[in-house]
């Protein structure tokens, strides 16, 4: 890994695929796909599959050393999807190690999250592009030029939200850019902005969903005198910290945390819980079906 | 600890008092108490002391050896609350260590619970007295007899429930019993017999509270698609699954698991957060003041 | 499960079989396998499989529903063996999920462990069949009496050792034993007995190896002042407290545990610690190579 | 806290008091401290004690307000060595809370612990001064530009090691660092310096001590197949890796992860064990006694 040797980066070139797939469950599939990446001549580096047998839906994650694959890397996915993903009636993704997501962080006031990030590209540890950081205020803007990245301020409002949106979404769309992170942005994003990037917008919420959504968790987990707290890290949907989690951590708390220190002992929990799921976003792991999802680790 | 050398059981003949005290705050308290101890040649083994600053509340637990005290253990509650007690508006509570707990465990089909607890105090791991099983159910009543502890069985009817309750209540005063743990038991708890057991009645509830409160929520939190299942202990009161929390768990949870598989994972997480609940009670560690527990650990 | 409908006992009958494998790294084996179930009329309930690149090993656990699988179960190791298995040099082993493991409990003086096992069978949560409780000690034959167990006392001196050991050996194989559980078994398994039970015995060790091996390790680790404590599941090996780790956890300590409250800390952590090993092992998801093991959750 | 209202910086103006004691164990030693802090117009803010039976020996921390204290800060020592230090034999540390720990960072070639300490620091969570940046490297030279930071860079050779430790020594003093952190900084650290510096160097082992000391314990970890990887953050003595352990931490691994992977674990246990360390440090929570650590949480 690039991060442990960073004085003397001798990164090893990879050139790999990873197919995310999910369809209704029938006997077969598991076979027909190893086949096509083995008939081809790919060498499974991973594979994980997951059947709901409640839904009788199949998931699989399969990732293959391109090397000698047969198949043009541009023509895969046509191959895939007439030999056999027509035929299974499969919604699937295709991804190439080399693609890297670009990823835009929205903060506003508080820094933990954004500085953890940043800090995982920056040493190596993520393997993304940050082209810009967004915030609904101005305070941290220090931090984007510590790390000389553009810094996009967009002050919310109720008259101009949709209006703001509107910039924001062309802007990242200028940039490419296929995932947000919602970094403690404490402005609930739109439906028209979240229908733009489906699957694509991770949030952190402070408290062990479904427990405490909405405004103000630490004080409520305070009021109701648990000895846990909590953060959960999910994919954006229309319905207010409801869309499919990724990722959640506690930590234990006791009568002697005030609110305030409920709050020091979350900034930990919150940006480990986010990075968690914004690696297994990077690293292709993740499926949403039904409003939840399907985590390949 | 005797659990350690079962066989060749040499117990230290302890003699220690435990004080639990709470009081508005004020300066001095601390010292007040502490001379009190001192003075009369008791030597402290365990002090600690909260101050609720919102309710500007003071908590204090002290524990100390009475092999040297000159106050006869029979009138050390008198000479405290002349003394202290009255001066600072006390709510105070004076424990012996050689005054065992009386625990009723209360169950219903299930039994992870109550075997737990019956090897806890079985191994000398607990120093408690378990004068009785009770039960809504006969189906556990093989448990009891293997253990050869006394089994009721008070079928509960919407009819009958008020009746049935009344005789517990009975048979749980004749026979000194001054913990009630609700091990899985699956009946609500009137609030009639709460009042005869303020705060001495322990549940353990398959969720972390306060997601997923009442019936089923391996199923709700299998809904949800939560990545951490939970369990809560708590005091009863009359507002169901709202009491004050003593002790939570979680473990971790995946797409993999389905319901079956949560209710499985639940069963380590139940018995061990009850466990540590019913561990800081008989150790005289807990006190309830506004809803929550302080917990002296 | 059984367990959560303890009175009205309604067992879905299940009929699957579980293949594990190691053999030789090549390309197509995953297809090779699932094919072979596939074709057949197997429906593939779990599957896992890992290559160890280091070694360039290739690991693979096949779980199939048998319902409409043509090869008769008596015939499906042969089958298997002559198509595939030998073609790939494999390593393999098949279970039907109505075999259940005969697991033999082996004891000294600490009761936590083997009344842990046994409420775990009692409830239901663990289909497994325990023919008999052993121990260098009469102390607990309690235990056994308690639920029914027979219990066999083996003394063991320097001088009787061996020949205690044959005995045991002989009693364990003429009931079919095909699992030694070691709960707290104070005493070293010479290699005579080992080689007899090759990866089918389980030890639970007190501490988080290789930290602390051999005795008295609470001792050790609060002489060294960790803050935490561990408990380490392994296969017995030659190598005392060396065996291939199958699980492994911590509890954090403080300064103010003492080596008794470390030990008492310790009992939760080692029942769990070995619950989860024996249960990855009694579910057949468990391989063990090069002195490591392979999990398959 | 500062750190959550980072727009609107309200910072409540405080000023108190920490004291820390030991002293051999006699009675009536919390009754005479608090009744110092009492009698003298100091509310008390926290109270920690701990008596090291084994030994014999008081462990104390006491924080109080000053704001109405009658004795002048400046002679709070005197008055307390004269009045009580010298009767009870006591080892005392006074610290104000207005004093802040004036902190370097050692480091090599790996940055995720440095811009974590940075991040804590900039974001208002930890309140110290970091007066510069030392490392054995070129390498990480940017993190400090990008934070606006001194960084001195001291190439180490057993030739010239004993003369580049003197300067950074002679650097250190200069700018009165108190604390020094070795946010994995890959080199031992002389005696002759830990003795500049006593008590007052915490490093970041990434193994959970005392397994896997020295170097490369990822593969160490590996090759003995353990499931739980850990980190520890200890105090430097003269012993390599067995000074007093003031924070650890694990993280699951399974047969899946290998070394690389196991490193990138890793990467957040040692940033927040250290920072967990580093924490208790600043707060003036941590004793040594006897190569252990008393921590008041």
């Amino acid at each position: 890994m690039d991060v442990l040797i960073q004085n003397k980066m001798i990164t090893k070139k990879q050139n790999n695929a990873t197919l995310l797939i999910y369809c209704p469950d029938q006997k077969g599939i598991v076979a027909t796909v190893t086949e096509f990446i083995h008939k081809n001549n790919g060498n499974i580096i991973d594979l994980d599959q997951h059947v709901d047998h409640n839904e009788e839906v199949f998931f699989m994650r399969a990732k293959w050393d391109l090397d000698e694959f047969v198949i043009p890397r541009e023509k895969i996915g046509d191959y895939f999807s007439t030999l056999i993903g027509e035929r299974f009636q499969m919604n699937w993704q295709l991804y190439f190690n080399d693609q890297k997501v670009r990823m835009a962080i929205f903060i506003s006031n508080l820094s933990h999250c954004v500085y953890d990030m940043l800090s995982r590209q920056r040493s190596g540890e993520w393997d993304v592009e940050i082209p810009m950081i967004i915030s609904n205020h101005e305070s941290l803007k220090t931090v984007a030029d510590e790390f000389g990245l553009p810094f996009f301020h967009f002050p919310i409002t109720k008259e101009n939200k949709k209006e703001q949106e509107q910039k924001e979404i062309e802007l990242l769309k200028k940039h490419n850019v296929n995932l947000i992170v919602l970094a403690r942005y404490m402005q609930v994003i739109s439906d028209d902005m979240i229908q733009q990037f489906p699957n694509k917008i991770i949030n952190i919420h402070h408290s062990f969903l479904p427990a405490f959504p909405g405004a103000k968790p630490y004080h409520s987990a305070y009021e109701r005198g648990v000895k846990l707290i909590g953060a959960t890290s999910h994919y954006v949907t229309a319905d207010l910290d409801a869309g499919p989690i990724i990722a959640q951590g506690v930590a234990p708390v006791s009568h002697k945390d005030t609110v305030e220190n409920m709050m020091r002992k979350g900034l930990d929990l919150e940006k480990l819980v986010l990075a968690k799921a914004v690696w297994a976003h990077i690293q292709r792991q993740t499926l949403v079906y039904n409003n939840k999802t399907i985590i390949f680790e």
